[in-house]
C-alpha cells in the first residue's frame, strides 16, 4: 500500500449532487494526504441521521457536490507529512469531532470541543480545501464533517482519526464503525454527560441509534426505569432489548402531554432526560419532564434550523439544568479506545444496533430505510476482501 | 419568655397594604405558634430585592395586606407542639426555603428543593393559614415567603428556621442576618452550584448583594478574573473591594454586546456566568458570554413575569450548560451553620455588605435606598435591648 502514498487514487464514491436526490455512484479522484492528514481505505461505513439532514439541506452549510458519511472504520492507506500518530495499515475510526491534543479544551477533562481545529463546512479543517474531485471532469467535490466515508477512500485530518491499536485492533469492523458516532454519542451522554447512576430514572426522546444507545448506556449504569418516547411503536420492541422499560407514544397519551405522563410514571419527573431528535419543542418537553431538585436535560439532537429553545427560568432555579454535547461528551482519541475495550470485554453490548447490512452500491436503499425509521444502523460494506468482514452474517439484509 | 408561649403577642409590624405604597407601621397580633412552628423575636432584618419585587407586584402571588421581609435573625420566643429542634432562647435564622429533612430531596446531597413543604403564597406552609392580624380590626395579614420578618415577632415553620448553635451562636447578628438569604445565595452559587475553581474566569450580571456575594465567593475560590456587569458605575468601587476585577457597563461598550466584550476579556467566554438580576434577556446574554466547551450559566435572579429564556441548542451542544438555584443551592440547615463558622473563622468576609443601618420605623427609607440601587444591605434593628447589637457601629447610617 505504501507506494500509493504520493499518488492520487481513483475509486468509487456515492456523490450527493442535489438536495434530497439519490446519491450517484461516481469515480472520484482522491488526492494524497497533505501534512497532518491520513488517507483511509474505508472497510465499512454506516448511515446516521445527520447524513440525511445534510442530504436534504438546501442551503449552507450544505454544499454540493459532496461525499456524505461520517461513521466508519478503515485502514490507513498513506499518511502525509508530520503524521506520527498512525502508520500505514493501522485500523482507524474517523470521527467528525477533532482532538488536536494540545489546546486548552483538548487538555481539559471538561471539554471535548477542540478549540484549534474548528469546523469548515465542506472543506478540510486545516487548509480549507478538498481532496476529492470527479474523475471525469475534475470538478471538486466537497468533503463532509471532515470525514466523507461514502467513498472507498477518503482523506481525513489526523486530529479526526482514532487509532484502534493493541487489543482494540481485534474489534469487529462493524462494532468499530458503530463507535465512530451514534453509539458513542448515546453511551457517552449517559456515562459522561449525565453520569447516570444506579436506581435513577431516565427519559429518552427519540429511539433511533443515539436514543437507544442512551438507553443501553443507562441500563448498564443501573438505571431502574428507562422511558422511551417515540411516535413509531415498532421502536418499542427493539427498545426493550436495549434497556427501555416503558414506552410513551406522543400520539397515544389520552390527551396528556408527554411530560405529564413521564411525571406520573416517575413520581415527579425523570432524573435525566435526553433529547435525541433535534426538535426544539421536544427539547422543551424533555426539560418539562425532568425532575425538580436535580433533573438534568441533555440535548443531543441537531436542529438544522437552529431555532431557539425556550425554558422557564423559575423551573431552572428549582434545581434543573440543561446541557448538551457533541459525540456524547467523549474525547474521541481518549474514549473510543476505552469503549472499544469495553465492547471486547462484553461490558458494552452493541449487537442490537446493526439491523441491516448492504453492499456499497445499495446505499440509496439504506438512506431510504433510515429516513423511514425502518432501521437502526445499516452497515455498508465497501467492496473489499471478504476476509475483512469477520462479523458479517450470511445474509445481506436482516432485521 | 416562656410564659408567652400560649398567648398572642401584640407588637409592631411594617404592613404592606397596596402595591408600591409605603409600608405602614401597625400594631399587629401574632398568634402563638401551632404544631411544628416557632415564634421568633426578630433581632434585625435586612431588605432584599425580592421584597421590592413583591411590594410592587399587583397580582397573585402578591397578597395584601401582608408583612414582607425574609432576611433576618432572631431569638426563639416560644415553640409549638412537636418542635424538638430548637428551644426558647435559641438564636435562629429564618429562611424562605424549607428543609423538612425527611423527603427524597432533603435526603439527597443534590437538591435543596424540599418536596414536602411546598410554598403557599401568603400563608403558613403546613396548614395554609396566617398567624398575623391587625390589632385594631382583627383583619388577617398575610405572611410572606414563610418568614415575614418586617415585624417585631413572627411565626415560622420549624422547617424554615436554622439554629445557630455552638460556636455559631457568637456570630454577630448582622452577619447572621446576611446569611439568611442574599449572601448565602451568592456564595452558595459560587461554591456549590458552579464550584468555581482556582484560575477560572467569572462574569457576574448585576452587582447587588447576590452578585457581589458571587464575586466574593469566587475570589475566595481563587478565580483569576471576575467581571462585573452593571449599569450603575457606582457599583464598581464597592465591587472592587469584594473581588470584581473588571467592570462592564452595558451602556458603555462602544456598540459591542456585553457578551462580545466578555469574550474579548476572557479569550472566548467566561467559565462561569451568573445572572443575578432576573431579566430573561440578561440571562440570554449571560449564556452567550459563557465559554464553549464547559461554560456554565447559573441563573439566580427572579423574573417576576416568568418570561421564557431562549437559548440556542447548537450552543448548548458545544459543551455549555444552564442551571440555576434558589438560595445558591445551599441546604439551609446543613450549610448556613457551615457558612457561619467560616465567617467566625474569617474564611468568609462579609464586612462590605452592610452599607446602612436604621431603626425599624425608618424602613420605608431603606426600601427606597435599595430600590434606587444606593445600598447593598441595610440592616434594620428592631427596637430591642442595645446589648443585642454587638456589631453595631456608632452611626446609624453610613455608606
Amino acid at each position: 500500500m505504501e507506494q500509493s502514498a504520493a499518488k492520487p487514487i481513483r475509486c468509487r464514491a456515492a456523490v450527493s449532487k442535489a438536495p434530497g436526490q439519490p446519491l450517484e455512484m461516481e469515480e472520484v479522484e482522491v488526492a494524497p494526504p497533505r501534512a497532518h492528514e491520513v488517507r483511509v481505505k474505508i472497510i465499512c461505513t454506516s448511515l446516521c441521521h445527520t447524513d440525511i439532514t445534510f442530504w436534504r439541506m438546501k442551503d449552507y452549510p450544505a454544499m454540493f457536490p459532496s461525499i456524505l458519511g461520517h461513521e466508519a472504520v478503515g485502514l490507513v492507506e498513506s499518511v502525509g507529512e508530520h503524521v506520527q500518530e498512525v502508520a500505514v495499515g493501522d485500523t482507524v475510526v474517523p470521527v467528525f469531532l477533532p482532538q488536536c491534543g494540545e489546546c486548552a479544551d483538548c487538555l481539559s477533562p471538561r471539554s471535548n470541543i477542540c478549540s484549534v481545529l474548528t469546523y469548515l463546512p465542506g472543506l478540510m479543517p486545516r487548509d480549507g480545501t478538498t481532496r476529492f474531485s470527479l474523475a471525469a471532469t475534475g470538478e471538486p467535490v466537497h468533503t463532509f464533517l471532515s470525514v466523507s466515508s461514502f467513498a472507498e477512500y477518503t482523506v481525513v485530518d489526523v486530529a479526526h482519526v482514532v487509532k484502534l491499536g493493541g487489543g482494540a485492533a481485534a474489534l469487529p469492523p462493524e462494532t468499530a464503525c458503530l463507535l465512530s458516532c451514534g453509539v458513542s454519542t448515546g453511551v457517552g451522554a449517559a456515562w459522561k454527560v449525565a453520569a447516570v447512576e444506579p436506581g435513577s430514572t431516565v427519559a429518552v426522546f427519540g429511539l433511533g441509534t443515539v436514543g437507544l444507545a442512551v438507553a443501553q448506556g443507562s441500563r448498564m449504569r443501573g438505571a431502574k426505569r428507562i422511558i422511551g418516547v417515540d411516535m413509531n411503536p415498532d421502536k418499542f420492541e427493539i427498545g426493550k432489548r436495549l434497556g427501555v422499560t416503558d414506552f410513551v407514544n406522543p400520539n397515544d397519551t389520552g390527551g396528556k402531554t408527554v411530560s405529564q405522563v413521564i411525571k406520573e410514571l416517575t413520581g415527579g419527573g425523570a432524573d435525566y432526560c435526553f433529547e435525541c431528535i433535534g426538535i426544539p419543542s421536544v427539547m422543551e418537553e424533555a426539560f418539562q419532564s425532568s425532575r425538580t431538585g436535580w433533573g438534568k436535560t441533555v440535548i443531543l439532537g441537531t436542529d438544522a434550523a437552529a431555532a431557539p429553545v425556550s425554558i422557564s427560568s423559575s423551573d431552572i432555579k428549582r434545581g434543573r439544568s440543561v446541557t448538551g454535547a457533541l459525540l456524547g461528551g467523549i474525547k474521541p482519541k481518549d474514549d473510543i479506545p476505552v469503549l472499544a475495550q469495553k465492547c471486547l470485554d462484553k461490558e458494552l453490548e452493541l449487537d442490537g444496533f446493526v439491523t441491516h447490512r448492504m453492499e456499497f452500491d445499495e446505499i440509496n436503499r439504506a438512506l431510504d430505510l433510515l429516513d423511514q425509521g425502518k432501521c437502526l444502523r445499516c452497515i455498508i460494506w465497501m467492496d473489499g476482501d471478504e476476509e475483512e468482514r469477520p462479523s458479517r452474517s450470511g445474509t445481506d439484509t436482516h432485521t
